[in-house]
């Protein structure tokens, strides 16, 4: 694999917020924006942890940024016996590159400043030993002079709705040594140790002021000189153990040194490439495009963890209350499955671990069995708002129904348990809580059917598709086709491990108490109300959608009196048209693609995509996959570098008031990866065996990728006919 | 009975629109707005006819106002040539004094300008010959002058979303005579002729220009000289004959002089007053207030038809499309069941004459039975848009469900009906089409029914009831028990008339083929989801209602950005709140109010009078008529005054941002005969025996009213005890 450099000289601090997320490393406990060593809460830089979630006072829950260690400030001593801070974008510079080497997940930075001084840093957070983060600096001196350098481990940290942290305490610090125990607001601990050497003599002193432990390491460099300068730290918080100060403490001074470090790391990286990449011959940008993608999927795979899952803007901050949204299971899911199984399995154990939290769910509404958060937290919480945007013209909250009436994201695990069990071979998952899972998914679809007292139909009324333009809709095909296959999955599986766990179907059926709904969701499955299709095909969205005004996406938004309004609601601009946000009919034509013929998504593809305005990095993959299954790969194609290019790009929205709402698109990219597998390799499951039927873009020579299927490493390799 | 004279002495322009009202003359036919004579359409004149409604471009469909022929000034010769208006408000004017003479419904104005002249206008719509319109009206100069009387029959008249008239002619007027026939954008016709005449030497001349024609009279006054100008018209339109010119042409020449039809008018108001009029025994204020309510049910009164219905604003304008409401059967009908029964009986032929309009609103729906329309016109078509309110922040028109989901309407027109049978003891419109009404209602009901498939009950999902500000909601309360009724009197009138009526019964049958359908009535009557009731009494309003924010109509008051905004919808201040519009659980106690007992009732109004913003004018009766039903007449009292009150206060919405909505308030009017019939003198129907269990307020010392029940006059007499 050639090595891939993601790289910039912008400095702008308008652009600060993309390049945070484009330069991003992270190891799956740990993510650490791409900001530059000298910037703070101010440029949003962050460490932010997996799996860890904190409430102040009536804000949203999120997830935890730690004290950042790798705050570290170079100074030039002026003439006067000032320090003349060498930091961007205040000090003068001739040259500035920021790098990201996706090969070997290393984050740099190369700053000639035009007082002649060069500034070279290199970072990590080590793929093996995820909670150590490794910093490398290196200051070149043109000019003999008098240097200070500061390294801060800075527990004045970007929050979004905190503070979170309501101790912070810095015990004594040791010679080039520091630490930091943070208490949280639900009483949780984080710390945060690290240790550092410079390379050159110096006179060192430390300084604890406003939640910052600073060392300032003052020394001299000849002209022509360097000094180099390592940190190394480590996080633990109460969810990794009892003492977590002890523990990061021990793990700083038992850590090798960090060339060290940096070899195990680019090690263990490129072992994981060895397993990713994906060549495409002929089309250099689209492989480098979809690399950094994996990149960013690998970075934040929980691979240390058994039950975890990835929030929908990765470990990028707490964008979306570091949630896990139905994202995981519909867009990354193939990725994981198709290259680290293991880590596919983790996440669906954190939905099988999370059951109890969905129960709690289904009976807050009235409702049995499980209804999954649609932004879960630790414990299957559902972090999600019943006020999740703001007016732009009052200010006010508006009442949004994604927590309560976004239903389908109960059948997404469903979906996600299906597809491990499928790929894999490996129905474990099954025997330890899938089957659980199944049947309480079942029993809450079968809780929300309805049925008209003079039709014969099952119905699911008043729910939203993902199409979130539309509320309260009635029998969206999406949600109710997916419901069926939940009703089906359920019955397929309990006769399944009847037959083949006899002893596990028992004490399940002894703990449940299922035995005689069996039945009932069989005549659900049947009965549930099916799309209405017309007679070219096309599937209506919902009730009453093909009545709706029928215009184009740009009419839609030409009536947008303020760029910031919401499009949907009760009175959005979409709201009663048939514009859509994203993908919705045409999503359901790709999960359950092997009940649909060529025709009918050909049909739908040509009636939706140009009612679909794309406002989810969620929509552009699907639409991709149903052009390539249609035969369309040029016109796939445009749709899968969109995804691919998600984070590379940016231009997504970075605000929404003042209110961050950018981070990086794990879905985008693994929805780039599902065009590529299923759409333009044309990947198939047919009796258990792999087969492809490629319909490549006209340009690329063909696409070699590894994939683990039931246990079986296999190489694809397919060539342009 | 006393005269009861309205008054006012303001001519203020910001007053106006209220005085229009205040001040209304009417007699069924058309309604003449109390604006003066010197007004046209920027002050709101308008003479406002009953039934006929028209279209123009995409604007809402909305009743016509005929030309005027009522429009008249007066001016005076100055010493330079030039004619002077004697006109408010420009002129000036030492006194000033606008009249409604209540008892003999007639309008007055009199002026006496600064200049010497006084100017005294008398005018009255007919209430036996009710096309007829009649004016008379004297000057009279302190000092000799030469005077201009210029007499417009104004065809330029105000519209709300017109212009309606796409053509008009003036055939060729002769002296002393005028006409004008108008068409209409959907080609109805409506022609008025006037004959006029001044008692003093003149000279006349006749004008048309601009949609006006114009007779300018001259001549002189001596000093302390009175002219006295006479005016009779007459209104025809399409809907009342072929040639309505002619007709009123003919109905001019053929009227008797003012003298004799003021002497005819007046004794139809005496015979109306005979058995309308209310006595109060110690409260003179009260009295007064009631019976100017009264007056106004009684110029409303289509006593000149057989099937026509009375609009919610009354014949005051174009507000509200002129259309039907439940306030006809809910909150008017009882005043003209009691005191007219046989208008009462053309109020409910109108229902059944537009039960096709009904079937078809039903079909639109994919509903079986009759949907009442939520604003009927004529034929039942429903005037009422999807979009009926404007945001003031966007200035868009917002999504509303008043025509969809507010289905209770259907229950209306069957309650009307049934108190019909009940009061008057006469079942004919059973017969007539009742039965069919009740039959398609049942059905209508039965058709929207849902059944959760894991719960036992049927259930009406997503509507409104009487409380606006809670839309799509689920299991209303009203809207279930109201339905109940339906299916309840469904199976009674059907097995009353298979026993009283058997051939009637029998062509029914074969007509509606409906006799099976019995059976799941009387199941729905039995299954339909009863109000959930907490222990204390208190029904929920709607499935979820006691989870809403409990919070005080002040503080949600004190939210509103704009005084203008609407309070409900999907944003409104109040939708997430537990703050409502108007009565609603408080109407259905009241009624079906033999079904509750003192203590529900009680706890209920308790409850819910604090919630309440009284944000209709439907809201204030229905919590005096709680109040006393549970003996508190005192605190009913107020509440009976507002409702009584509602046309001589004013001080509602007159306009929502530029469209005007103000009007009079008949259903107010009905409401506070409601109040007193039901309320203070405690009526009940015991055995078909009417019996009063009287709470009167403590000042008063007695009621006395007449009533028409099962055919005999009554006379309630009521002491404080």
């Amino acid at each position: 694999m050639r090595e891939i450099v993601v790289t910039t000289h912008s400095y702008d601090l308008g652009e600060l917020p993309e390049l945070g997320n484009r330069f991003l490393i992270g190891n799956g406990y740990m993510g650490v924006r791409g900001t530059l060593e000298e910037y703070d809460k101010e440029q949003l830089a962050a460490v932010n942890l997996a799996g860890i979630y904190d409430r102040c006072g009536d804000g949203w829950r999120e997830p935890l940024n730690a004290p950042n260690p790798f705050s570290l400030r170079l100074y030039r001593r002026e003439e006067d016996g000032s320090d003349r801070p060498l930091a961007l974008p205040s000090a003068a510079c001739d040259q500035h590159t920021q790098s990201l080497l996706v090969r070997e997940g290393l984050h740099r930075r190369d700053t000639r400043f035009s007082c002649g001084v060069r500034w070279q840093v290199e970072r990590l957070a080590h793929m093996e030993q995820v909670h150590l983060l490794a910093l490398h600096a290196v200051a070149t001196a043109k000019e003999a002079g008098q240097f200070c350098l500061k390294s801060t481990l800075d527990g004045d940290v970007w929050d979004i709705h905190g503070p979170h942290y309501r101790e912070m305490s810095f015990p004594t610090a040791s010679e080039h040594q520091h630490g930091v125990e943070a208490v949280t607001n639900e009483g949780d601990t984080v710390a945060v140790c690290c240790r550092w050497s410079l390379s050159t003599p110096h006179h060192s002193a430390t300084a604890v002021a406003q939640r910052k432990q600073e060392a300032i390491l003052d020394f001299e460099l000849a002209a022509g000189q360097s000094a180099s300068f390592t940190l190394i730290a480590a996080v633990y918080t109460s969810k990794d153990c009892k003492e977590p100060l002890q523990a990061a403490r021990a793990a700083v001074l038992n850590a090798p040194e960090y060339d060290e470090l940096l070899a195990s790391h680019r090690a263990c990286w490129a072992k994981l490439w060895e397993r990713a990449h994906v060549q495409i011959l002929g089309d250099d940008p689209a492989e480098e495009a979809l690399n950094v993608s994996l990149y960013h999927l690998l970075s934040i795979a929980p691979r240390h963890a058994s039950s975890l899952s990835v929030p929908a803007r990765g470990l990028s901050g707490q964008t979306y209350k570091g949630a896990i949204f139905w994202d995981t299971e519909m867009f990354m899911l193939d990725f994981y499955l198709a290259v680290l199984p293991e880590v596919a399995k983790t996440l669906l154990r954190y939905r099988i671990d999370t059951l109890e939290g969905a129960r709690a769910k289904a009976r807050e509404y009235g409702l049995r069995g499980a209804f999954y958060a649609w932004e879960s937290q630790e414990g299957g919480y559902d972090a999600c708002s019943d006020y999740n945007v703001t007016d732009v013209f009052t200010g006010r909250p508006m009442r949004t129904y994604f927590r309560d009436k976004q239903v389908h994201i109960t059948s997404a695990v469903v979906y996600g348990l299906w597809k491990y069990a499928r790929w894999t071979g490996d129905d474990s998952l099954w025997r330890e809580g899938g089957a659980e899972v199944l049947i309480e998914a079942a029993r809450f679809y079968h809780s929300l059917l309805i049925k008209r007292v003079e039709k014969d139909d099952d119905e699911l009324w008043n729910v939203i598709g993902p199409d979130e333009y539309h509320e309260r809709v009635n029998n969206n095909a999406y949600t109710n086709e997916m419901a069926r296959f939940v009703f089906e999955q359920t019955l397929e599986v309990c006769a399944q491990l009847k037959r083949d766990a006899p002893e596990a179907y028992k004490a399940l059926a002894q703990k449940l108490s299922f035995e005689e709904e069996l039945a009932s969701f069989q005549q659900a499955a049947k009965r549930l109300k099916k799309p209405t299709i017309r007679p070219d095909g096309v599937m209506e969205q919902f009730d009453g959608y093909f009545a709706l005004e029928d215009v184009t996406v740009d009419a839609v938004r030409a009536r947008l009196k303020d760029p910031k309004e919401y499009w949907g609601g009760a009175y959005g601009v979409a709201a009663h048209t048939q514009v859509i946000k994203q993908a919705d009919v045409i999503t359901l034509l790709f999960m359950l693609r092997e009940r649909y013929d060529a025709q009918t998504l050909r049909a739908n593809y040509d009636y939706y995509l140009r009612r679909t305005e794309h406002g989810s990095s969620l929509s552009a993959c699907m639409y991709a996959l149903a052009a390539c299954g249609i035969g369309r790969p040029e016109e796939a194609y445009p749709l899968f570098l969109k995804s691919a290019r998600a984070d590379l790009d940016g231009g997504g929205k970075q605000w929404a008031g003042l209110v961050y709402i950018g981070g990086t698109h794990p879905a985008a990219a693994g929805g780039a990866y599902l065009a590529l597998l299923w759409g333009f390799l044309g990947l198939k499951i047919e009796g258990n065996q792999l087969k492809t039927e490629p319909r490549l873009p006209k340009k690329w020579r063909g696409v070699q990728c590894r994939l683990w299927y039931r246990g079986q490493a296999q190489t694809l390799s397919v060539q342009q006919p």
